[in-house]
């Protein structure tokens, strides 16, 4: 079987200013020459229906698979969602099931779940979650259109996420926990932990919050038992507060 | 007046593969936003003839300004030039200025000037010559489109070439000298000599050749009584062997 084509399209003013260098194609290319799939064309477009709307649906029809970055955060200028729900004609709204995870989220936080950080659960009728363990808000798969997150470190986790879906691979599951300690702390426990599991990838994702520093630190494999075991022995070597 | 619009394509397979990480991209964003020239749009294609025709001919329609970057060396994947011709339907074959430009370098450096070579002096019929200061081998301009080498250090400076007859500003010329030093013995005197002439710019290009360290010291300016002043200062800073 040849492999699969994809194409990438990364949507956002501030990659086209030049006011922020673009990591995401580069780790997309490495990723997926690594698993077989031929990216064979990246178009980088702005904060514009139309420039959006048309690139999605030229990609889409022309390639297997489409990834997007960028534009699904809670600003007014954040209309990937929209612009997917135009091009493959579908009404967009509140997903009860987004919205309870970002509730969830936030209230674990104490912050407010405004009416911004709800444009966050809007996603296109018949499209399915990627999941994003390193800061919840989900991305969304529409046929064969990914729609992912901007900010390296979630962009990373979706993909994680939607490669198994792309090359048939064994889907791969994923647990995290906040871990309120620096990374400096985390580093040499969660790397013996690690060595221990070589069939699970473990990453830290470092946040910093009025001043605390800590990590979400994400556990990947196929193997659901396997990482309930490794997740048990993460929280036993950090207890929480 | 509205600022100019423009689009870059970015020809080459090993952008596609994460072999390479591309720079040229928000070098070119950064020099635009500061010239006041709008990037709407970028696109990555692979070394194929049909894919590069078809995004030259969407972008020279749709913008004001298109910059391509890549596939105009020497080897057989090289045929940004001859897709070029193709898209405009006009002739492309060895230019003469182009061939001299490119024998005097190599007869320089004591290298054959063998049939890969010469496929760098192949132009396409009614374009004018991008300057290359850094390494010969010139790009070119056709119409809206101006052709770029990949390299980021060629890529920059041909941007430099361009940018006046983009923004309609004064023209830049250029003179450079080969030095056979290494960079920490150019670097002072260099310093010096830029800072007695703050309207011209000086950029230095280090290269390695069978072991032997040498710069390529590039002086830009619009005044050219200026630089030829500059220049023969440096001359006389660094005599050559």
């Amino acid at each position: 079987m040849p492999n699969p084509t994809a194409a990438m399209l990364v949507i956002g003013d501030e990659i086209l200013s030049g006011r922020t260098r673009d990591a995401n194609m580069h780790y997309l290319a490495q990723e997926f020459t690594k698993h077989g799939v031929d990216l064979k064309e990246v178009r980088v477009v702005s904060d514009d229906r139309a420039a959006i709307v048309s690139a999605l649906n030229a990609l889409r029809t022309g390639f297997d698979v489409v990834v997007t970055s960028g534009g699904i955060g809670p600003t007014h200028d954040d209309i990937t969602a929209d612009c997917i729900a135009e091009a493959f004609g579908v009404h967009i709204g509140v997903r009860d099931d987004a919205r309870a995870l970002l509730q969830a989220h936030y209230d674990r936080q104490g912050v407010e779940f405004n009416a911004s950080r709800q444009r966050m659960a809007r996603i296109p009728d018949g499209a399915t979650l990627i999941d994003n363990p390193v800061s919840i808000a989900p991305g969304f798969s529409m046929e064969n259109v990914h729609v992912m997150a901007g900010v390296p470190s979630v962009f990373q986790a979706m993909v994680a996420s939607v490669l198994p879906k792309i090359t048939g691979g064994a889907p791969l599951l994923s647990q995290s926990l906040r871990i309120m300690r620096g990374e400096g702390e985390i580093a040499a426990p969660l790397g013996e932990l690690a060595a221990r599991y070589p069939d699970l990838s473990m990453g830290s994702y470092p946040f910093q919050r009025d001043g605390v520093f800590g990590a979400n630190v994400v556990i990947r494999g196929s193997d659901g038992a396997q990482i309930d075991h490794a997740m048990a022995e993460l929280a036993a070597l950090f207890p929480q507060q």
